[in-house]
């Protein structure tokens, strides 16, 4: 990489975040590729699997492993002569599971405990209605809330711990500071104490990966906990978790409309904008109390 | 929404950015749902099925319609009384088309001149291959090279034009100053004149916009060309823009591993944390003079 300051340049080694394409298989059978940063693989296909509403509880799975490396040589390599920059792993993070690191390769299986009464039709996407009016946002919302009931637990944290739950994700978050490429979430809970910290190319993977945590651990659903997201909240990471149970969530950046229609029909508290001492509350607010 | 500033609160009106599905037919066909932003369905569309392969020259094109609106009434609406914030149209463009508004409905129908011709089983994604080893990256960049072929085209363009074009970008983009939710993408010819912008909650849908407003307009491919991108650089952005011709690719943010190695091997220039009077050149540094 060359590095240019104003009419002064430099080569330079950098570091840039790993993204590599994972086909997640249930049963043998090929249902997706997504595009993420290797690492924690097994917690990203349960996570993805319980989000789209196929996995329920640890008791369905009968195990996740991941096939034989890729052999594939007939391809031609780059010829440019420059180096690809070094890629590094998420960072280390308290109570993470022994993920599996980036050699295991990019495809893995899902094996179920009964795989015959997986509706594998499910994966379509839940916006995907058949309706013949075709789909809105009303529509959009309903189909995910068939499969996923609204939250209703109560509980209030004060708003000076939601203050500092940033400053806890920046300190956790090194290989974001180190990339700058990386989307994070991160999972506490009442008292603001972190749980996990999972970071990927892809926001949605970030979270799936969360939630395949704590599916693994057999801790779902999420009702006594709150989520922070490193960017911006759109109606998928909403969706994504209320299939968890999740009631709080709160963004750095900005929530998208359907985001926001989506909380409110779900229960859900959200957070947008939460820098420094300050945040927008755009639904849920009863579950903030203010100091 | 409520905001919290320390431990004052106000309840205040808010602007956030529009998301709606958009479901993609073509020729009555349904191929695709994205979560966009309302407003240049058209150009999403056309530039979606261009980046995806599917459609090559404007001579392809037959017409592209919104079906009727969606009629749905058995859904229940929110019980929560408060109201939903507004959301704002993307912002005004320079040689912008008339797009049609957000009024104009969530699904589109694109008919073609020649719709024998069209092979939509290439919609599978261009990263599913069927090869029994799985896939890799390398294979993920074969299956795309295999559809698009490598830029090949030849001018430099000053380091001082391109450190200019993030000023232009941030004038231009006022919708994102408002709601902070809205990726951009912007497209500038070699003197640095912006032609055209577009902004979307979903970056891939920004793009495709405007690969579409180029695509609609018969100006692929888009050789002689700048991208400027608000966010972040994946593999799938790489792609869109190799599918419009696209030589140089600048970003204000970071590059994953993969859009780095598939600018190297696809002969695209790949800048990243363009910056004040920084950027660092990760691909096809010779596009870049040094002043």
């Amino acid at each position: 990489m060359r590095r240019l300051n104003g009419s002064a340049g430099a080569d330079e080694k950098d570091w840039v975040a790993a993204e590599e394409p994972l086909e997640i298989h249930v049963e043998g059978q090929s249902i997706a590729i997504v595009m993420r940063t290797p690492g924690e693989d097994h917690e990203l296909a349960a996570g993805f699997l319980v989000t789209e509403g196929l996995l329920h509880g640890a008791g369905d799975l009968a195990g996740i492993a991941h096939r034989p490396h890729c052999l594939v040589s007939g391809l031609t390599a780059s010829a440019e002569p420059e180096a690809v920059p070094e890629t590094i792993p998420p960072a280390e993070v308290p109570q993470s599971t022994s993920a599996p690191g980036p050699s295991e390769g990019n495809v893995i299986n899902v094996t179920l405990k009964h795989p015959e009464t997986m509706d594998l039709k499910k994966l379509t996407r839940h916006v995907f209605t058949s309706s013949s009016c075709g789909i809105c946002s009303k529509s959009s919302i309903a189909a995910v809330r068939q499969q996923f009931p609204p939250i209703e637990d109560d509980f209030q944290v004060p708003a000076h711990l939601l203050f500092r739950l940033t400053t806890a994700l920046s300190a956790a978050q090194e290989s974001f500071q180190r990339t700058g490429g990386l989307h994070a979430c991160a999972l506490f809970d009442l008292t603001g104490r972190l749980l996990v910290l999972r970071e990927d190319v892809g926001r949605h993977n970030a979270l799936d990966k969360l939630v395949g945590w704590a599916f693994l651990r057999d801790q779902l659903p999420l009702r006594r906990h709150i989520l922070l997201l490193s960017g911006r909240t759109s109606f998928e990471m909403m969706q994504k978790a209320l299939a968890a149970g999740i009631p709080l969530v709160a963004a750095i950046s900005a929530p998208s409309s359907l985001a926001v229609e989506f909380a409110r029909d779900s229960g859900q508290t959200l957070v947008g904008f939460l820098r420094g001492e300050r945040m927008n509350v755009y639904a849920g607010g009863g579950r903030i109390g203010q100091d």
